[in-house]
């Protein structure tokens, strides 16, 4: 009898954990398992804020996806996924294609430009570790071409980050442990160089305790950064962005580097392979699979949840991929092994503690409220704990954070 | 009765050997001496070709100036030279003047372009510590991006350096060190990368014993690089440069990255301020004074001397700088002190040395032909003496080379 072929398409927080759960929990000849991903490694996308200030080498926000897995076990395929084709269940790759029984997509999400104009092309995106390397790499040139001006451009030392959202300010907190540094290697006097983050809802890190909040904003202006809230960018152009506070004359920010950190968005293959979504999220059934799709489950950034809570979708995270993850590894094995019932997808939210630097952050873990220090150690816990989940021991051990204090 | 005033322009090799030669021969009350230089920092010349290719940090490569000066004795002044004013006995700084009763012209070369269209435009040069930080940043930013681009455009990997004299061979050395390390820095096929030098003479280094020549030529080919002998930049472009053999017609090699690496000519601030000179080299007296002024001197880059041996003019080196600055020290001395004569100047080559990366070079040294580990231990042997000669002991340990073999 053949066995039923598993593919899991990605190798991100929710996609690497089904994969390492199916592993450990299958028997040898139960099925076949095959990880496909664009990339022979797994980099961790909680932490590209880091990498891309340049606080952190990007060699320590990946690793070998072998690694973790058990070539025994699983099949590696490095390959990109251009397209999925539900009715024949097989799968599209860039340089062949792979069949089906059961299919899990956790191929990440995408920035969302909402159409302004510019941003595709003039805009910096903290998405990976090829983007990160970029923007860490684009800063620094910055610099280095400044002292070489006659003419000096101050616009050149100029930092534009759009987006005050989590993603905005944890890269805000790196940058402004960066700045100082590459003032120092490039004799730059501190004073010339500005960062203006640029958020168009009414308030940083909507969503969170406004208390919190005022804690992130008000050190990272310690540090010099600007805020303008409730303030959208209409434009981005080779010399900077445009920006508008509601209907009024946009006016021009001159910078060289805009890096947009403002919105995410599920996978373009999703609206490619004709599954229906928004904005490239797929709004799963209780058990993670597609409706009317029995062997095709999504997780991760695809995915959307509603949180009954306040009836909002649960933002995309690594936390929520992962336990994704582990409940799709268990209703894919239900399935394989003609079990009666599949387990419903339940969010157990440990808490969201956002980074504002080395030694600081904020959070609320276990529904306390943390600052500083103790946040900033609590976050590294939570760093070490997805590398835990993955790889073990051993795992943490090579790329954990351990310079708490 | 009023002190002599002593002016040094510049603190490159010449101009602060002389500075700290005075201070040590001089007595307190003898003379005021003024030391006047664009940065409060002095770099070595020799070693901006590792800055540049990025195999050697920046900061390695320079030292404050204050190290060496004994302030009770010099009074530095760190200011730009604009023009000199010979008639009024004053230099004309960019934020105020100086008078002087002595000066000493040490200001360096500056690039030649020969006029070439588009050089000064597009091609990046090794002459200071801001332009080797921008050259290292513009290949890793080149690399950085690559990755990002959909569309690869291997041109971004490509590296044309102008010139295959000493500067440029040295720089082509330590360039194919620095290139397998940023290909594995950004997950790069080293196949993809070239390095192409392009001389315009009949050999590279010309002037160098042939044998050793060959020995560098085969050495850096064996590690990729690319070499056009006899063939002539014609013109360089935002894509790359034009070249041509002879009167053939040109052809277009495309490359990010144009280092233009061939020619040195003196300081344009001599000729702005009406001097005698060709190509902003004063042919000096063999005293080392200017023709017709009594009280200025000329050292360094700036300067001309004709090699009676074969009729050329002395390569401008940091050797011969050296030399010249211990001759002005002593001749300046004199003058104030009466002395009957003033002392002839006269080039004792000690040989040279090309380096060809961190292990390898090739040179001729009091006399006899080296090649490999034993020329490369006597290049850095030569790095640490001019260590020595301005900033004794303690300069030496502070900055020296002792990574041997």
């Amino acid at each position: 009898m053949r066995k039923p072929k598993i593919v899991i398409l990605g190798a991100g927080y929710g996609g690497l954990l089904t994969t390492v759960r199916l592993q450990k929990m299958m028997g040898f000849n139960e099925a076949e398992i095959v990880l496909v991903n664009k990339n022979n490694y797994h980099y961790e996308t909680t932490w590209l804020h880091e990498a891309s200030a340049g606080t952190l080498h990007h060699d320590k926000v990946r690793y070998d996806i072998h690694h973790v897995l058990d070539s025994s076990k699983v099949h590696f395929i490095q390959d990109t996924v251009m397209e999925i084709n539900k009715d024949e269940k097989k799968v599209i790759l860039e340089k062949g294609e792979v069949e089906y029984d059961y299919l899990v997509i956790a191929l990440g999400g995408e920035p969302e430009t909402f159409g302004i104009k510019g941003l595709k092309e003039y805009a910096l995106g903290i998405t990976n570790v090829n983007s990160a390397r970029q923007i860490r790499e684009h800063i620094e040139y910055q610099f280095a071409v400044y002292q070489m001006e006659e003419e000096k451009n101050d616009n050149r030392l100029s930092i534009v980050v759009g987006g005050a959202g989590f993603t905005g300010i944890e890269f805000l907190g790196e940058l402004t442990q960066r700045i100082p540094k590459l003032c120092q290697e490039y004799d730059i006097d501190q004073q010339k160089v500005r960062i203006i983050c640029v958020e168009a809802a009414p308030t940083a890190l909507p969503g969170f305790d406004p208390e919190l909040v005022n804690y992130a904003v008000s050190q990272l202006q310690r540090r010099g950064v600007e805020f303008l809230i409730g303030t959208a960018i209409k434009e981005a152009t080779p010399e900077g962005i445009l920006v508008a506070k509601g209907d009024e004359e946009p006016w021009e920010i001159k910078a060289s580097t805009v890096v947009w950190a403002a919105g995410v968005r599920g996978n373009s293959i999703i609206e490619k392979s004709g599954i229906e979504a928004m904005r490239g999220r797929v709004k799963v059934q209780p058990d993670l699979r597609v409706p009317g799709f029995e062997d095709v489950f999504v997780i991760g950034d695809c995915s959307l949840i509603i949180n009954e809570e306040n009836n909002r979708p649960f933002p995309p995270t690594a936390q929520i991929a992962m336990q994704q993850g582990e409940v799709t590894a268990r209703n894919i094995i239900a399935l394989i092994r003609n079990m009666p019932q599949l387990e419903t997808f339940k969010f157990d939210s440990k808490g969201t503690i956002c980074s504002l630097g080395d030694d600081d952050a904020i959070g609320v873990v276990f529904g306390k409220k943390l600052t500083g220090m103790a946040a900033s150690i609590m976050k590294k816990a939570v760093d070490n704990r997805a590398l835990f989940m993955i790889g073990g021991t051993s795992l943490v051990l090579k790329k954990g954070k351990f310079n708490l204090f």
